[in-house]
């Protein structure tokens, strides 16, 4: 018997039940087009992952339920597997419908909740504490949720043990770098463990600083993938599992329910199937679908449809108006080039080039006339102080300024376009270069930056001047300045930035690692002293194992040093 | 036998492991020289409350089992009961040492963690699943750590049960307004249920958007209270205990642990001891202490000796201006006068009186002159549009650049005067009147700013101008400009958004409450499409029994909406 399996790999929108449960409609309907017999949806996939606090409103717990009814009486003559938040004597449960054929026939309580990093699933939900084997036409199956298959000794095992044949497991598991392959390696060991099947059926979209990058897949009991869906867009993956390709296993009586599944179903025969190409995509490759999604989404899901941004003619603005272009269109960037008298012409011509090359439009709001006035205004309290980041800071604020004022009248998103070392160590102007609604790079190192940038570059023609790679970065906010006269260089210092933040390196671990002693200190010195600058930060994309933002939680008023 | 007991109440900051040791070092000895024999400190003292992430640095768990065991070596001939950060086997726990002359008698570990509201305890701590019961010269005593006394047949109530004659809880209880009755209520329960006298010790101070009020207090088996510690400061809280008046209850010897107490040590005749004054507080009295010690701290844990504020004649910077100077005292207080052609004379008036009232330094810095220069150098983008909200925030974030300004030349934090009411429906600018590193009347609903200024004007002599309280709330960035040109009088307003944000309710049960349908909507849809300014905001002060921050986390990106 051939099982016709499609993870339908969709864009959840969170909290608009109406979109998600539109769209799983017309993924069921392709489903059933293309004569499969299940078809899963991720981990909640009827209201969008995470909710956060929505959890807390009881209408939204009732939406869930009542968009699952709708849901199941569209399944006719197919199995449904879908997430929802499921609302149960007083307790929120993060759970799995399965539906065939317009009756729900059970739900699976997600059992392992994560509490670490991005998640607080024990803030919100309760545990489940049992499940069922669903035998679907004598194939013998069984569901988990995300976590539930990453904990050794933990629901997966209890399923296969109990003669799961099939586990079809739904997900949404944020991207990082490297996350795939850690994916990858927890699925060939519980495949093999558990001798099963996975059917891993993920998320994808931007939501706030996550981005679900996708890539469903399907492996075989030996951990060999079969097959895998796309990478940072929607698809619908099919299989045609052969039922006498499982292992036999002794099954647990008590744990099964009996789907009634029309004879006629599985025993039809059914055109061949083309299997889904899984792409291979370089890492720098990875990053740059996984940050174009992440800007594309958080634009258009909170109702925006352009961007604004200033041009300095430095890489970071570089990178993110192209990225702006790739995720919206050249119509949809506006770029503004605002000198002062630290102002190079190098850096305008490089911003004007870009802007040309992109095809933005790009406009120039000269700010000097501007800072006089400050100056004017503050010279009496001014008076007798030599000049230092103050008037620095006045330049990048009035640059914030107008740019909100732009986006305040034609309603266009700011982007800042600051990057994880900068943010880092407070390298940046609170209210200036910071200001902006979405920070695309903020989890992006400034060496990544110029890959990235390089990559893009390669793939097409060079859009980016060659002389943004090659000139030292600077603010320009005063005469001869250069990031470097007041930090490490980046080759240093983004190593340093990841033992520290990402890997939780303790300083003389990182010391110990060959960098100098003063530079480490420093550094550490510079990101703790930034928090709270941090605190009032745009959004922005999780690109590494340890982003800002809900990822680290570090307190601002915080005495602790290391010595 | 008479067991002296003292609590003692301390105001640790995070972090600073130097800094608490040296403070418990004095209390130990203060209590000491008053004859006690055990003495209480809250719960994590030894690190600070709460740590959130800096728990998954090594070199803090390593730094709190250093102090601990410095606090052990100068316990000589007392008992001392101290937080601290348990790491055993890769695992922290939230834990209370016990120590007794120089020796570590016993460790408990909280059992209950928190995990709602501001706290994530799950996320840092493993839960402990065991406890002792000591025997300290004949009376047997229970630990437990806050959250384990909240709990229906939680810790507290297994530890009656085996024998526990008196409860020893460890508290950083947070404040907010009506927590101290529920304290009491719970305590009030469980010392009847449990026929247990608890000694309740609490923190005392600010830390980030949290206030730990203290009143520590020690309630007999009737949930009598015996005697309390001071609010919202430092407190050595020192009881006797007769071992006759308490129950006698049937003890199960497996749990028990004997303190090689000396002999002499109890029996000895004490001095004669008065009693802790519990000081009654009204409600506002109470919020306008929470404010002022939350304020206080944040400034000076966090390095800064003097605030600066924009003073606009309005209520908010008003009653900040005045909290500001009695945490910090007027010398520490700078405000600024930033009026533009909208700005009333009234206003300049007001601002100027208050200035005087309160001492402190104030200066005046008009805006109008750059304002117009921004307006120029926009000129051909805002060509053909009308004026709008884009002009308006242009002004307000001029004025929050002059307050940057000068934080950043002579190091002043900037004090931001955003009340609830405007955080919750987004009319604040960001950048602008929303710029500043601390906003201490964020959860204060614009009502109740009122009626703290009245409150804190009646206890001395009116230093805000009366007119002050009279005259209508304007933002003045436009000619003849009101709130209730744009928002629900604050009357009506402020209940809805209660209803909302504290109270959880649906739009239909607010509506049911009597309110106009439209008005609620509206207020709603204001909420929740300003969540993006509410991310950028300065830290504020929990007053409230759900404060924006970590208390209420909500997405961004949410098509989430009530109909």
């Amino acid at each position: 018997m051939i099982l016709r399996i499609a993870m339908a790999q969709i864009n959840s929108w969170l909290g608009d039940f109406k979109y998600n449960t539109d769209k799983i409609y017309n993924f069921i309907n392709k489903a059933k087009s293309a004569q499969c017999d299940i078809v899963v949806f991720p981990e909640l996939a009827i209201c969008g992952y995470p909710p956060e606090d929505l959890i807390y409103k009881e209408e939204f717990l009732k939406e869930n339920r009542h968009y699952l009814n709708l849901i199941r009486d569209f399944s006719k003559d197919i199995g449904v597997i879908v997430g929802f938040v499921e609302e149960n004597k007083g307790k929120a449960y993060n759970s799995a419908a399965f539906i065939y054929n317009k009756r729900l026939v059970g739900i699976y309580r997600k059992a392992q909740l994560p509490n670490y990093g991005v998640f607080d699933e024990k803030r919100y939900f309760s545990s489940g504490e049992d499940f069922k084997i669903y035998d679907f036409g004598g194939i013998k199956i069984g569901l988990d949720i995300c976590e539930d298959i990453w904990v050794k000794d933990g629901p997966i095992n209890l399923q296969a043990k109990a003669g799961s044949q099939v586990i079809f497991a739904i997900n949404a598991s944020p991207f990082h770098m490297g996350k795939m392959d850690s994916r990858i390696n927890i699925l060939k060991v519980q495949a093999r463990k558990n001798k099963a099947r996975i059917v891993y059926t993920n998320l994808v979209g931007g939501q706030d600083e996550l981005v679900f990058d996708g890539r469903s897949v399907l492996v075989d009991a030996k951990g060999k993938i079969l097959t895998q869906a796309k990478a940072f867009r929607e698809d619908l993956c099919i299989y045609d599992l052969d039922s006498r390709t499982l292992p036999k296993k002794k099954v647990n009586n008590k744990k099964i329910v009996k789907v009634a599944v029309k004879k006629q179903a599985l025993g039809k025969a059914k055109e061949p199937l083309s299997i889904c190409e899984s792409e291979k995509l370089s890492p720098n490759e990875e990053v740059y679908r996984a940050l174009v999604l992440g800007l594309k989404d958080y634009v258009e899901k909170n109702g925006f449809k352009k961007v604004i941004l200033g041009l300095s003619g430095g890489m970071d603005s570089s990178l993110v108006a192209t990225m702006a272009v790739d995720a919206l269109g050249s119509d949809n960037v506006i770029g503004v080039l605002m000198p002062s008298q630290f102002t190079s012409s190098e850096s305008k011509e490089d911003a004007q080039i870009l802007a040309r090359n992109l095809g933005i439009k790009s406009s120039t709001i000269p700010i000097q006339d501007i800072f006089l006035k400050y100056l004017e205004g503050l010279a009496e309290q001014f008076q007798g102080t030599n000049r230092n980041i103050a008037e620095e800071n006045i330049q990048a604020r009035i640059r914030g300024n107008i740019l909100m004022a732009l986006s305040n009248k034609f309603g266009w998103l700011v982007l800042t376009t600051g990057n994880k070392s900068e943010v880092s160590v407070g390298y940046c102007t609170l209210y200036g270069d910071a200001a902006g609604g979405f920070a695309p790079i903020k989890d992006v190192p400034k060496m990544l930056v110029y890959e990235l940038a390089r990559h893009r570059c390669s793939i097409s023609r060079p859009i980016i001047p060659e002389r943004v790679f090659t000139k030292a970065p600077t603010a320009e906010l005063k005469d001869n300045q250069k990031d470097q006269d007041s930090l490490p260089p980046y080759e240093v210092l983004d190593p340093i930035l990841k033992a520290y933040i990402e890997d939780e390196l303790p300083m003389d671990k990182i010391i110990a690692l060959g960098f100098d002693k003063d530079t480490v200190k420093r550094t550490i010195e510079m990101v703790d002293r930034n928090e709270y600058k941090r605190r009032q930060s745009a959004p922005g994309i999780k690109i590494t194992p340890k982003a800002f933002g809900r990822d680290r939680r570090m307190p601002i008023t915080n005495r602790f040093r290391q010595s």
